[in-house]
């Protein structure tokens, strides 16, 4: 009777999915309604990163800026924090910063002290993140310093325009004045590009633009969780909403700042929406998320395009983290996980 | 007043992530509540795809049978219509099936119609899922068989015992006996392991074992959203409770089946968790999963262990799918594309 009754429902279950495959084009496609729960905090992560994993979900998340200017003065609040915090982290990490400039755009040149000899003649570009608004000045340089400090490379951090400065393609423009600047001095093979969210979806971007132009492919890219879709499209944007603390909503605060900076501009255009984008041709690429990542849709779906298109992508994914979190804090060891595996993905693909 | 107020937000925010930060052992580890939502069917995958993934929870998820017995009556009838439906794959793909016997184990031997001649020395050793009670005989072939015509190799399907017949360790002894039986004709450069589920947990298991027997490691392996945590530890178990519609719950039948198996064993042995074992010196391996499935964070957690290990290991996640969709329906460009990888780092790394 009990054999009879789960033999019975399992039957149904299997058959009833071969109906629904052959049927494909008449069943309805419902959404599914997930009950509320509790999510304890993941055992298997260091204690630093349960503590960042625990904090609350961030409580600026649904405040949603429509002016370029209200975005720049909480951009400029935000980064002032930021910024006391990074002389710690350079004296750490051993590197050094100076300002500059490249292709008429301001640029911070961070260098680690220990520069090994096959990296002499190599230079990555850092392209900084923050929704297309936040992170200014020197407060973009965090991702740069630790890819300088964990890798033992010069990189090069593009301080882009934003609004209400500027507006798109701004921020793409100047990111591409300063790779065409390296171009004249760097062999293509021996740049690396790197970037986190927004600054991921740039570094995506980059490329498209760079295939327009006929510029040549740098050696190798690390998009690390990119907003390669900001159509809302990828599924994580629901199941990981109000479990991201930092992004946690697709309706939150980096959709109003993206917006802000489309400035009115099409939101599936490639160049805003780079998963849109033809990837044939591109360097090899590395890419970085984490399964409470609102953006983990967006960066795997961008994995598989890269490699639809037959290009050699790697894909990381951290327990437990959300939006970017691998970059949060320099002193523990995802930090150094996640940047030495992209370090080592340079060395193995720059140069070649 | 406006901008004063998100300042202090935002400042309160990135302040309090600090003195988290620095205050890491006296925090608190608060779990999140996350509201009731409702999930839409992700639009970036195939329609058959849609399909699967609209589908409702599997009805037997929670049915939690507590004897072998039970397990082989369910499982018997289970398999009669995954039984009907291999002989429709094995045409679409140009795969012939025999039975034999190696090493005093039952397997089939998948061929696809066209081996090239670089595989001709090459032999694939697939272990199949079903949360160790599950696809008996032939019913456990299905991806053997999409292996042997995705990628033109000659598959091995070990027909592991299962309960009620024998308990922990027999599927893994099974599988070992297949393996030391291969070892006498083939070179273990040119031996590949896949499995998926209970299937990729025994590929891992498999390496483990041959460490501790002093066996030499196989090229390359493929296990597939591995049960490499039977402790319920994995933040996936939880992120993904209800919205996998396969194994749909941590303590659902997937769970009552491994228990059942193990017989009363330590489920945290590494030989029934293997995230828990010593990877060093495992061959280069592919690991596939999906967004939406319950091991999600099994998967990506062997990932890094592979990768902390030091060893070459390449990590597929696709869009929206549950637990092993990726190997639902061999008509899906997903599963082309899932089996196409994994053919690809098969001929990349065996004979090397």
């Amino acid at each position: 009777m009990k054999f009879a009754h789960i033999a019975i429902v399992i039957l149904a279950f299997v058959l009833g999915q071969s109906r629904v495959l052959a049927q494909a084009a008449a069943a309805p496609l419902n959404p599914r309604s997930i009950p509320a729960k509790t999510l304890p905090v993941p055992g298997d992560v260091s204690a630093g990163m349960q503590e960042i994993i625990a904090a609350p979900l961030n409580p600026a998340w649904n405040q949603l800026w429509s002016t370029g200017e209200e975005w720049r003065a909480a951009a400029n609040q935000q980064a002032v924090a930021t910024v006391d915090a990074l002389p710690g982290i350079r004296q750490r990490l051993h590197v050094t910063m100076t300002s500059s400039t490249m292709g008429g755009v301001h640029v911070y040149i961070l260098k680690s002290d220990v520069i090994p000899v096959e990296h002499r003649n190599k230079v990555l570009i850092q392209v900084h993140g923050g929704c297309y608004v936040l992170s200014p000045g020197e407060a973009g340089t965090k991702e740069a310093v630790m890819m300088a400090g964990f890798g033992h490379y010069e990189v090069i951090a593009v301080d882009y325009r934003m609004p209400p400065e500027a507006y798109f393609p701004a921020a793409l423009d100047d990111a591409m004045s300063v790779y065409q600047a390296v171009l004249k001095t760097t062999q293509p093979k021996n740049i690396g590009v790197l970037g986190t969210s927004a600054g991921g979806a740039l570094v995506l971007e980059m490329m498209l633009k760079a295939k327009q132009l006929g510029l040549p492919m740098p050696g190798a890219i690390a998009p690390s969780t990119p907003m390669s879709d900001v159509t809302k499209v990828g599924d994580s944007f629901y199941t990981n909403e109000m479990v991201d603390n930092v992004l946690v909503s697709p309706d939150g605060f980096c959709d109003a700042a993206t917006k802000v900076y489309a400035h009115g501009h099409d939101l599936r255009d490639p160049l805003l929406s780079p998963v849109y984008g033809d990837m044939s041709g591109f360097p090899p690429a590395i890419l970085t998320t984490g399964t409470r990542d609102l953006l983990l849709s967006n960066t795997v779906r961008v994995h598989r395009k890269l490699r639809a298109a037959g290009v050699e992508a790697q894909l990381e994914v951290f327990e437990g983290e959300s939006h970017a979190q691998f970059g949060r804090d320099d002193r523990l060891p995802e930090a150094r996980e996640a940047y030495g595996e992209i370090a080592q993905f340079f060395s193995q693909h720059l140069g070649h």
